[in-house]
């Protein structure tokens, strides 16, 4: 059971924006036993959008078309592909009324007759209603293959894969059973952790696959299987990822591919009803911006001083000023003065501190570019650690926001 | 003069990670005139990975392949690369000696026999040499079709794309002119932009094209012209786009696709000498973290109270206890408050301030999930004004951002 993916927006081709739907309906798609064999994004272009629909009428039996159905006039796939099937639009009283009912309801503007064309639909397509926009999915079927185009705004599509997509497909089609497991690391890289698992790995029973993901100090080791039994899979995959703890249960957080470490410190810290605050300066808020995307956040999570200016950390995070002429805004003393006092004046259980050089240029300080201390201070003590993170602006600060995750998490685990 | 990007992993098939490469790597070829016809995502699969480097071979005389170069096992992309052109690998001195050289200055691990295969290299690749890594860039020629195949990891991509890929492009092919621009507006939708530029929009000249491209209360128009006089490519967009100021005016806020809105706001502070505090609640640092993000932050970016729990609004921002209980924690009374209170403290011109409910529960008010107030607080007046963002956590939190930016800065323009 195979499926394909084909995105169609120029803005894709140029660059302008990421396409982030293609991997959300991968996901999704994986999810339900169906393969993704191929992604495929190109212009608002008839002739080309032929050629790939075509293309994929023959490869596979799901084709998931995203974009170029917006009200505006660069968008083309709704007449590309009353082409494709040989058909022709007319008006959809259901859909009509739809988009009347979201303009009553959640738009100021008023309606105008480019709101109204989106109600035209092919005569031969399923209509899948868009709950969050005007644009409605099309579900039409060709040769045994069934094309299914929805809006390319992400939140638009997403609705329309969960509550039409999926289960029409998990109707139609006979899948087999497609098993992930993600083991997460941290603190070791990918060469390194091969060696340490090769034996493991050359020793693998045939239906599992081993992908190595590294990014920004961690890796994640992906064991894939798939197969008709459900149960059989995910035992083998249990059962070869458990092997993996005696080789490098020292460097492993975590198995749930959607579960990344900041969600397990907020699991860990409501858990154990203990508190964190930060106190930031070159990562700017990120720890906290991180921490607070994720619903409940404030079961234990009180705030953050981003204290980006030096006198800030001065005058709100009482840090002494002496200190920081003595040692540098960029120290391990003040990093450890940064934590210390966040989680006095938040009063908290535990809080993180970063200072440090994101660069392009020097701050106020003398430390290289990538120089960056992180405190971490806990019910028992607090403690601050020098790394070096590169020179990339944007690295820098993600691989410190990491790397303050990973020493928190570590903190936590004793209490 | 077209191209074709191929990206493979089954980490992208399956949906674990984005693939924003593609938009990089589109973005930038772009820039010099080179048309990106087609993106096609593929797995680590021998068959498949050679059946699209021949249709690619037919269609584009640049193909761009990234992924796949890793030292682990799952990695083909070299020995299928190989199989394509018929090809061996060797060991490159060069190359090794790089390798080598990479382990002793910046990575901890001791260098193994896995990292030393990345040394072999097809004999009759062009080696473009990883400033940032250990897998080498590979260039090869075929049926008057450049491949070109670099690593995944985005960093070690973007350099290889600026400081050989791109030079060499140059050098070797003749290209027409590309010309885009982009116009940056906020706070009116795509339609109700599309009927206030009808008449321009239909009377464009042929080489100019329209696409409109919205986010988040924002709508970016983008213009495209490709041709061969660059000149007269740019004197047709520009006059094109400064026809929209009569019709559409009042909502474009910039020209610049590269350039945010919170980048404007930076260089508009920066210019005035003028500085700038933050107090987030329900956004979370996500303020300061995109104005940090960008480089020279220290200018004017004094930093932020993130005061996501209500006592943390009491004790750093000194927010009236009984204003809060009068008037609840989401509230424009509060948001006012909030926003005066952080300009004061931390000494700055401007504040923004954020209170709000982005669900997908309840906090410490009864204001229902979306309900966010807005405070900016001038060297003149504070005020806050009362949004309604939806029911999507992620989106309320970002459409939320958009718009403080946008009040802000129609008021810093007041100075």
């Amino acid at each position: 059971m195979q499926a394909e993916i084909i995105t169609i927006g120029d803005e894709i081709l140029i660059g302008q924006i990421v396409d982030s739907n293609s991997a959300f309906i991968a996901k999704e798609l994986n999810k339900i036993g169906v393969s993704v064999y191929q992604i495929t994004s190109v212009q608002d272009d008839r002739q080309h959008i032929l050629d790939v629909l075509r293309a994929a009428n023959q490869r596979s039996q799901v084709v998931i078309i995203t974009g170029g159905l917006g009200p505006t006039k660069d968008d083309i796939t709704k007449h590309t592909l009353c082409e494709y099937f040989d058909d022709t639009l007319v008006q959809n009283k259901d859909v009509l009324s739809h988009i009347e009912m979201l303009f009553d309801k959640y738009i100021s503007t008023p309606i105008s007759d480019l709101n109204r064309l989106q109600a035209l639909v092919p005569t031969k397509a399923d209509v899948l209603q868009n709950d969050f926009g005007t644009a409605p999915g099309l579900w039409m079927e060709k040769e045994g293959t069934s094309f299914i185009s929805l809006p390319g705004v992400p939140f638009e599509m997403k609705g329309l894969i969960s509550k039409e997509v999926l289960p029409r497909i998990i109707r139609k089609y006979k899948r087999p059973h497609i098993i992930h497991k993600t083991i997460m690391t941290y603190g070791l890289g990918e060469s390194a952790i091969a060696n340490s698992i090769e034996d493991w790995e050359n020793s693998l029973p045939a239906p599992i696959r081993l992908a190595y993901l590294p990014s920004l100090g961690r890796v994640r080791l992906r064991l894939t299987a798939k197969g008709e039994n459900k149960k059989s899979l995910q035992d083998l995959v249990n059962i070869e990822a458990k092997k993996l703890y005696p080789l490098i249960g020292d460097i492993i957080y975590g198995e749930e591919e959607d579960e990344s470490l900041e969600a397990l410190i907020a699991n860990l810290l409501t858990q154990k009803e203990m508190t964190l605050a930060t106190a930031e300066s070159f990562t700017g808020g990120k720890i906290a911006e991180q921490l607070t995307a994720i619903p409940g956040a404030s079961n234990y999570f009180k705030g953050s001083v981003v204290s980006y200016a030096t006198e800030t950390k001065i005058k709100l995070l009482g840090v002494d000023e002496d200190l920081i002429k003595t040692h540098s805004v960029v120290s391990e003393e003040v990093a450890v003065a940064m934590a210390r006092n966040a989680k006095q004046i938040l009063d908290t259980d535990f809080a993180i501190a970063t200072t440090g050089n994101a660069g392009p240029t020097k701050g106020d300080s003398e430390e290289p570019v990538g120089t960056v201390f992180i405190g971490i201070s806990t019910p028992e003590h607090t403690f601050a650690q020098k790394f070096t993170m590169g020179n990339h602006r944007e690295r820098i600060v993600q691989k410190s926001v990491n790397k303050a995750f990973e020493l928190l998490q570590k903190e936590i685990l004793k209490f």
